[in-house]
């Protein structure tokens, strides 16, 4: 089951650098398992901005919602999530049939 | 050098119902060439809208001007462009370092 | 697999009114289906607006895509689906755990 | 008295996360009382975000209001109520009959 | 059961300016009905706009959206509702107690 | 000279519980005063939010610029004024002749 | 009693053009008269756009609703009113005193 | 050459009430000093809002943003500059000629 | 005196393609002469939509409302300009001194 | 390779104005560095922000990613990038071609 997640990381000003680097290598640490694990299929980095376009394969919302809140940096992240299908070449954008 | 387009397709009212379909199946053609060479490396349908999420591996942006511009349905297209980096798991959501 | 959709129905002022009543005939016999069938779990109407607050239940992000592609007056909605998780009284709003 | 409400929880960081575990505490307990009670009809979390979409059945504005103001967590949602009506399988979407 | 309704009427310009005249006329007698019913509790035109600021008092949802979708003008109005509460003089503003 | 207000107040989380509940009984009671002049006509409760539907009746620009800015919370408020005429029923909606 | 009007025009692309042409004539003519009289006391052209930034000056808003729904391009204009106050040198920005 | 501002005082929470006090008595006087120069050829307050409509009327971009940034209030302020032409009452309106 | 322009072209879905194609030869042949008298000074393409960032360098407000205008593709143009300050190495980003 | 950059400053209102100061000598020095190495192609501030208008001309998307965010002030920037096309006169506006 297929989603797309635009993730832009906002950090408040008054945070503490040091907490945010430890978080910033936690969260390569659980990406890199995520992605081991087939479950955070492409993760894009958005030009000039800490945001991401990426996307996910799991079995359920309860495993995508548990992947995402589980992110260290979820408390500073805003995600959409967006549910997706698969399209093969010779139907591509016949999103009405 | 990788893009994210965001296109969703617009048709207006008042236009001919067989020409669209003939668009969506040059289209759907059109589609599975650029698929097949590499340039439109991931399409994704959103679920319930005549839309999709992609993914653009080209050589410089006058070519993907032109693919986009070549496509079939383009005249009724909504285009969002964004560049985009590679991540690699050890690196992921770093997007300040 | 649950999903909230926000469906508004927009109507061109060129539009046959007679094909229009015919299609919301159809609408309602096969909203009436998907209803019976558990995957059209529930509907309200927006106070005055042609527009619904929809639950679906499917298996899959592809079911849920041709339900909603497959209703008469899909070619004048505009739909914006959100995944859902079920909560239990218990961990009401405990979105971050 | 059906309503429809998009609750979507934001704390700001210089909260004590003491005291917001213990919001979330007596939130989730005030959730099942509403719920027990019959007036919080239904919730649903919203995947990736710390949000839900509710349904209540209530017997008046006034009493939406006390209950939505009496939330623990009332001081950090964005809560945006929208007046529903019923639909029977065969008047589906006839939003304007 | 008290509800602001924010309206704006946006007539297409193909519409036949007879037939918009004669529903002003039709609109303006539906109107004057509703308000010595005691229904349509107050309407203020907003300046420089086709627009208006209505006040409505009923007993249902349903009958609310009974009433939106049978005025005359109703498939040219941009409808959105808001319920209300009474506010006495002493607890004014105090929305949160 | 009639206007309507919409007015959301939003209290940011540093302030000091107490002084604005201290705040809150002094705006009540200038509301109070303010109605019982004839120049706050009426005043709605915006369901789920500390926010207000108001109608002013006022003789000039000023004079609703001096009351607004005198509430005890205006500090906290973001106000957004409209001009409104009075519509009598049989011109209602009838805003372009 | 001073108003701001941000005034756009959009002419719809089935407009009669030489329908427009005389529509702009009389517009012309009836803002000069508008001028005259004191009524229209400011307006400029936004640069690049068929748009205007004018200041009223009028004695009620009946009397700017009159005026400005009597201009001949008010059914392709776009209007937001905005109340004002005058403000002399000593308090200029002194918006909360 | 002509130039409509539209300017937005937001003064953040922790601001200390003196120091803003003393910016406004500054902000006056040399509001006051431009107005003198003819450089702020009209400020209107908007009515209540911490916030005006101006026109300024200066000789190049470069001295628009030197008195814009000069004033001393303007790290609190959201500035939209958009510039404006002369329009005499024989063309009013006549955007496009 | 420097302008940037963001300006995007929509054409009506029932516009002639013969008229538009000789439209977009005469805007060609129009924008030439305007690059080659240093009026317009930049110009690049959208990558993906029908629109262009574009720098101009005119003399006053009054000569670059002429210049777009006239423009032969001008009636379906929605352009916004935004003056420019010149910006030299030494003092870049350096907006508020 | 040619990128239009949008980029706005915001400095929290909590910032330490003499590290603010810092940044900004550093950022006109690094600013300088990249507009002699014909990266940083152009900027031009806007009048009465502090942002600017900026085109970059770099080899990749990584190797734009990496100026930004080396930048002194990034950490306070909002910044959005649109990949560029050049335009010769004689194609200027014929981005469907």
């Amino acid at each position: 089951m297929l989603f797309y997640a635009s993730i832009t990381v906002r950090v408040p000003s008054d945070a503490n650098p040091e907490r945010i680097e430890q978080l910033k290598v936690q969260e390569a640490s659980r990406a890199g398992e995520l992605e081991r694990e087939g479950k955070w299929l492409h993760v894009w980095r958005v030009v000039g901005r800490w945001a991401n376009v990426s996307i996910f394969d799991v079995k359920s919302h309860e495993e995508l919602h548990e992947i995402l809140t589980s992110l260290p940096l979820y408390p500073y992240m805003d995600i959409e999530v967006t549910p997706l299908c698969e399209m093969h070449p010779t139907t591509a954008s016949a999103g009405r049939t």
